[in-house]
């Protein structure tokens, strides 16, 4: 028997474009039955962060980071002719209006479809960013040790 | 025998200067034997469109994107140092000095060499492009099913 | 014996947070035993600049380019909030507080650990950039046909 195939991709952009993309390849994978593997770091970070949550005892950098980086997947901007969120909002609702999925209802396609989640444990470290900061669908904080025996094994191996 | 080699090349970005860099490899790669997919979606479909075509019936949206993205190979922008154009002008002219094919002349270059040159089907869809404002060389239009299919058996897979 | 296991990396980005990004994955794989193959073109052959390097006999636009191109490894700025290097000194400063390695500490350990660095001839030569312009470690300076030979024997090819 063939062995299951595998796609590994390293999300490092938290732009909504290059989301939307990477979640179109990664469930479109998963659909296909190929065993999909998602590393979330630096700005991608971004995409996997909880709305609303407060975490005590960050420090003054920490905070601002958090302030700065956007807050979870809807809240991304596109990289490209955002306009101050003019082009960004006419993207979403033409996508919308064509029934492609945003990237919110990805995400949860990509949890039914048993999509692996990692975030990076340095980034984290960097930004101040903890687990529980993240949703709950995210499977291990992970290091680039983890990243490269996962993606090591895959046909497919991306950086977005 | 050898089975012949392959890469895959999602073309996402709609910047100069990557997009030569997709196309200097995946040109270098067919001119070596290898089998070379470039797949071509959001910004990277700018690359693609011919010129001087017009499709009646578009929405208001659908025109507004023909408005703003850029019309054809030799119309993109450099991602850096474009101060409006002057940069990528500059780029244009030394490439030229120095006797580097330009973007328009490396996909003539591709043609000739077979690479299969796919537009993404739902980034079409999006933005309102039909395959008559692509250029003639595009081989299909096509799903991410595909994508995979031809991407899991490629040595090299990029996203660019 | 299992054959040694392959990473290859196009660092096309002369971005701070990017080229960190393509250096946390070349040392860790270097680290794993892994050998590394880092191909640095356009914007990222920055990275490889050697700082206070005069070359004579450049033309106009080859000193333009020498002016506007960051110099080296530790004058990169980040891809996003860099707010005129404000953001770009916060990150470094968040970087070595928590320990972090550094751009040039990892170029540093890169060589210990024996990761493979070219630079692309066909960028220098657009851009005027001489090889005693480079960093020592730089292994060799070579073309796509170099690159696409070792990518495709690697298990992980990226584009970052």
């Amino acid at each position: 028997m063939a062995e299951q195939e595998r796609v590994s991709i390293i999300v490092f952009s938290g732009d909504l474009d290059k989301c939307l993309a990477a979640f179109i390849i990664g469930t479109g994978a998963a659909a296909s039955g190929m065993n999909v593997d998602m590393f979330f770091t630096f700005w991608g970070l971004s995409v996997l962060r909880k709305k609303g949550v407060k975490v005590k005892g960050k420090s003054l950098i920490e905070k601002m980071f958090g302030i700065m980086l956007p807050k979870g997947a809807d809240s991304l901007a596109l990289s490209k002719m955002n306009m101050m969120g003019i082009g960004t909002n006419m993207m979403k609702g033409v996508m919308k209006k064509k029934k492609v999925a945003s990237l919110p209802e990805l995400i949860d396609i990509a949890n039914q479809l048993g999509v692996n989640l990692y975030a990076c444990e340095m980034s984290m470290n960097v930004m101040g960013l903890k687990r529980e900061e993240l949703i709950d669908s995210v499977k291990e904080v992970v290091g680039v040790a983890t990243y490269l025996e996962h993606a090591s094994k895959a046909q497919i191996t991306l950086f977005i």
